[in-house]
């Protein structure tokens, strides 16, 4: 399993050896989350509810079906995603009147609902979001949590009284983003896309984007910016302190189980998977390691290592099967488990414990006294160092350049004039997407565009994507 | 808002009053989850994952389409179901070539997996729940948490070398239902059903019944023993220390949010909802009660309390709207908060606060000091009596007969010799059904057949059912 000679066959090998998911379901593009996989994705799924809940975010739950003529209404929006639905025919022995649709995502499920719950300016903000799974029917060749046909995901959806108001929505949207990266230890990018790739209905995209160890660029989330492109024709008006009726701003925040495949393809490593502490369903594994005719004594004193580790609120395991403790090993690193607590006959006599970094195979001995402190200080410091690390590499692969040619297989920074003639020629001569300029740290340098030589201060991004 | 008026409708009016569903959505039968709905319905679900989790139980997640060639395979189950499925015939702008159907229950989503999961005894038992959406096409008038078309619930699925061993499972799963029951102070019995009212598939069911204040009773839920019956049509095998291969023996068990119908049902009152307290999203609502020219510095006080409490790990919402104390009571009375906390200016003076029971109305004046202690003692002892209650009521409620004449409107006991044509005779007669024998608490008096008059140990109960 070496990572770097095929990326994209280790990957597919690692997620299902880790116990991540199964990919033999009858159905493609649709796995079975496998309970190690599905605990990832809850301990995930556990900071977005803090941080939507810490914002005022009302957690809902919309009904998966969608009717036809709901759908239909804004027309950018089914134009985009018409070609990706499952559509529900029948029920029963019936034909249904009106066809319904498995949600690709729930802005037509929602607007509707949000047109009876918004009267007047005292509704506003709105804020709900939910975590459910979408259904789209991908044609390009799927892959685990990167390109499913079940998705599990999480997406937001606010309404405001002014576009200004919608817009500090955005900017809270990016500021939950950057606390969950920290989380993840997942350095990203937020990237305003062009108006042709932009989110089908939406007035603006930002895409939230990782670099993949193969120089390609993976969108891991979006906000959208609507303004009024939905609330027209979904008819969400209220009325102002003046008793003028106006339509109300919209935004919308989404992340997917993508978020588990961009952890193991930037932290994973040749050992297997390697999982940031604050998502590991096990931050530690302790493994007994016996001498010959002390396994008793042995298996008892990691128990009890246990006992003492459990008041700390760390997520542990004490594996204490008959088998080899090298195969522990071995297991648990695919796993990815961050840390390794090893007792043997020497530990005990000395009152500590050998602790073994997953992410940096570094050993220390840790005293026995005050263990627990000690062990969340060195998660903390893991999680510090793998983003530190992450965010290293992320930097050194954007590169500059000012024309198209020779361009490394790394993302790539330069300037554009902006118009869609100039842009489409870049995508077009580089094979590479337009992902947008940076939303984070806007660069404000004057540029030439790579193509006309227009003078310009736009610099975007861009890659080869996933 | 009478309740026992018209049950029917103090039951829909009351739902949505109290915050818990919407019924507004454009599809009949499927309703959305509103923030406060979908706390308790999450605050349910972290009972039965508690459970789960400490019974060995992994928690997964399996795709929800399921192929009809998998779907047909045990021939009673698909007989059972296919009236009452979803199909998609479509996606995108293709016909599949083979349908797909959103699951009512999942036993052929996860068997075919099973069936590549188990190879020798060491993978047994295999014990695996999800807590998802199923959907099933009702034709019956629907109703919320009740009768609906996507149905939240849990289901869990075992998979036992031996006959014996799943029959402990089931035993578990009693168990299990025993401490959930606690936390909804819902009362229950465990009925075995007759062999034409059993799961499609199953060797036989166990329903899960509650009694209606109507008289009338509702399953919220079934354990089944499969035995071999679809590990033979999913050649679901392992081989045993013999090196002999042979079928497993399965179980499952489902509830879904009919629990949250019950609770509402059961304990509710012309007032509104009574939230059990492990259920509750707040347990407590703090009120400040200002005097004239003294609504800061109350609501400061308020504010103080909160804090104070915060420690004690009890969820609670200090109500600080500039609207009278009296709708606040109003409001909160409906959602069903079982303790109120009023504080106002004698109460700060007396360095007390007011506590109001939400299921009693009762009034007691408690010591600031050491508050939290006192607020948990107090949701545990309305916890205990909301079950006691309920018990009584139950159990006033189930009453013996000999005959098929003038039966009262309540759950009825009764001998029956188990042939089916007596069984149906009494179903026909008096428009109930039989729900079955006691499993809880065995019944073991010879009684006669109510209708043959052979002698019989089976004394079954028989109710109309909702």
């Amino acid at each position: 399993m070496k990572k770097m000679e095929n990326l994209s066959d280790w990957y597919n090998e690692i997620v299902e050896l880790a116990g991540l998911t199964d990919k033999r379901y009858p159905i493609k593009g649709m796995n079975v989350w496998t309970p190690y996989g599905w605990k990832v994705q809850q301990l995930i799924d556990g900071h977005i509810r803090r941080y939507f809940d810490e914002t005022g975010h009302g957690e809902v739950c919309f009904p998966l079906l969608i009717p036809e003529n709901e759908f239909a209404k804004e027309k950018d929006h089914i134009k985009g995603f018409d070609s990706e639905v499952f559509w529900v025919t029948h029920a029963g022995l019936n034909q249904l009147d009106i066809r319904l649709l498995l949600r690709p995502t729930s802005e037509t499920a929602m607007y509707p609902m949000f047109q009876i719950w918004v009267r007047s300016h005292a509704d506003l903000p709105l804020k709900i979001y939910q975590i459910v799974n979408v259904f789209r029917y991908e044609t390009k060749q799927t892959r685990a949590f990167i390109r499913v046909r079940e998705i599990h995901f999480f997406e937001s959806h606010t309404c405001h009284a002014t576009f200004e108001d919608s817009e500090a929505q955005v900017r809270e949207d990016m500021e939950i983003m950057e606390k969950l990266s920290k989380n993840l230890c997942l350095p990203y990018l937020l990237l305003k896309r062009t108006e042709w790739d932009k989110f089908p209905g939406a007035y603006y995209t930002v895409g939230i984007d990782i670099l993949l160890p193969s120089g390609r660029s993976l969108q891991i989330g979006s906000i959208h910016e609507y303004r009024d492109n939905f609330s027209k024709p979904y008819e969400i008006k209220f009325e102002d302190e003046k008793g003028e009726h106006r339509y109300v701003n919209q935004t919308t925040y989404g992340m997917s189980e993508r978020l588990i495949g961009a952890i193991v393809a930037v932290h994973g490593d040749d050992k297997g998977v390697v999982m940031p502490p604050d998502v590991a369903p096990y931050q530690v594994v302790i493994v007994p390691i016996p001498a010959k005719g002390s396994v008793e004594e042995i298996h008892a004193e990691a128990k009890k290592l246990a006992e003492e580790l459990k008041g700390g609120n760390i997520r542990l395991h004490a594996d204490l099967r008959d088998i080899r403790p090298g195969n522990k090993f071995y297991e648990w690193e695919i796993k990815g488990v961050p840390l390794r607590l090893e007792i043997g006959p020497r530990d005990i006599a000395n009152n500590v414990v050998t602790a073994v970094r997953r992410d940096t195979g570094e050993k220390t001995q840790l005293k026995r006294e005050q263990l627990s402190k000690e062990v969340v200080s060195i998660l903390e410091k893991i999680s510090g160092e793998m983003l530190v690390r992450a965010q290293a590499e992320l930097d050194k692969n954007i590169v500059d350049a000012d024309s198209l040619d020779n361009l490394p297989e790394k993302m790539i920074r330069l300037g554009w004039c902006g118009a869609e003639e100039c842009g489409r020629e870049i995508e077009v001569k580089t094979g590479r997407s337009i992902l947008g300029s940076n939303m984070k740290e806007p660069d404000a340098r004057v540029t030439k565009c790579v193509v006309c030589g227009k003078e310009s201060n736009t610099v975007i991004y861009i890659a080869r994507s996933l």
